[in-house]
């Protein structure tokens, strides 16, 4: 079930357009990506997607330059998606999307990301979720640590809206940058200065 | 020529073998994955290598769990291989292997890659090379100031194996982990204290 997100995932960032800047529909992938390229160009920090991982099994060299990678296989991510770093210190977060209105599902989410989220808490690092409900045009960001709180106080295996409203920070839609979740790490981890 | 390299670095990571511990063929990639195993079990690090960027071009779904690229091909990578966090500070490196005995062409490391060194270096996290001499058998950590510095005072396309035993760390082979390169960021950047 994951795959094919992968995938469009992919297509979805390699399409990404800068005419379509006012386009609500963009991906939240493809929004991370701008702002991400925002924050690089105006040396605020240096974070990226990571690339998607797969298995390369059968590659045909056409030419020295050109080589093509005729079977590969999607690998189960063992890390998060992005990481960098932010004022010296080292990011890490995982991104989502749901069309639920009332809930996000952890199956979303596989248990070696979720353990690496709180490997990184473990190392003083910053690691969170960034979750978009699609349906309500509501982007949060949750702190590894409240995701861990969740799943050991829960046998639920979704994420009730109500728990994001209460315990996640709600980041508002930009311009540039389209997703400004380091706003909201200014306000967590260095005292709200910019 | 890189994208051949590529490559066989995915083979060799594949065929990491428990029992190839006392193997002295190993390539460097491999015993770093390995060190970057024994630092993350250990709880001293989390380290780890990216997934080759690749651009997905079709995709086979042969079944709901089984998915199948058909045409894929390399792209050229912005950032480095590895990153993670030490410490509570971001950590990031290039890991290549020459056999050269005498220098180490620059022809091996993209210009995106040196430039995200510097930037990660602006933005006060640690970040270098590892080169190895694979016929010296030695294997060199590099800060990446003292490769801007190379780059910005000569004209030269390679940096010479004496600039190596002037100026970078060699890191000495062992047993647990392989290439303890963590020790050398102690000695540089944390007062000598493991």
């Amino acid at each position: 079930m994951n795959y094919p997100k992968g995938i469009k995932k992919n297509n979805t960032s390699k399409s990404i357009n800068i005419t379509s800047f006012s386009n609500r529909g963009m991906s939240l992938e493809a929004e991370i990506n701008l702002s991400n390229e925002y924050y690089l160009n105006n040396n605020i920090a240096n974070i990226h997607k990571k690339p998607t991982p797969v298995v390369i099994v059968k590659v045909d060299y056409k030419s020295r330059k050109e080589a093509v990678i005729n079977e590969a296989y999607f690998k189960v991510p063992s890390t998060t998606d992005y990481n960098g770093i932010y004022k010296g210190k080292y990011v890490d977060f995982e991104a989502k999307e749901t069309k639920n209105k009332n809930y996000f599902p952890l199956a979303n989410i596989h248990k070696h990301q979720i353990d690496h989220l709180k490997n990184i808490e473990y190392h003083n690092g910053i690691s969170f979720l960034i979750i978009r409900f699609t349906l309500l045009n509501r982007t949060y960001l949750l702190e590894s640590s409240k995701l861990s709180y969740f799943i050991n106080n829960n046998d639920r295996k979704s994420i009730p809206l109500s728990y994001f409203e209460d315990n996640a920070f709600l980041i508002k839609d930009g311009y540039q940058p389209r997703i400004d979740y380091l706003k909201i790490l200014d306000e967590i981890y260095f005292g709200g200065n910019v």
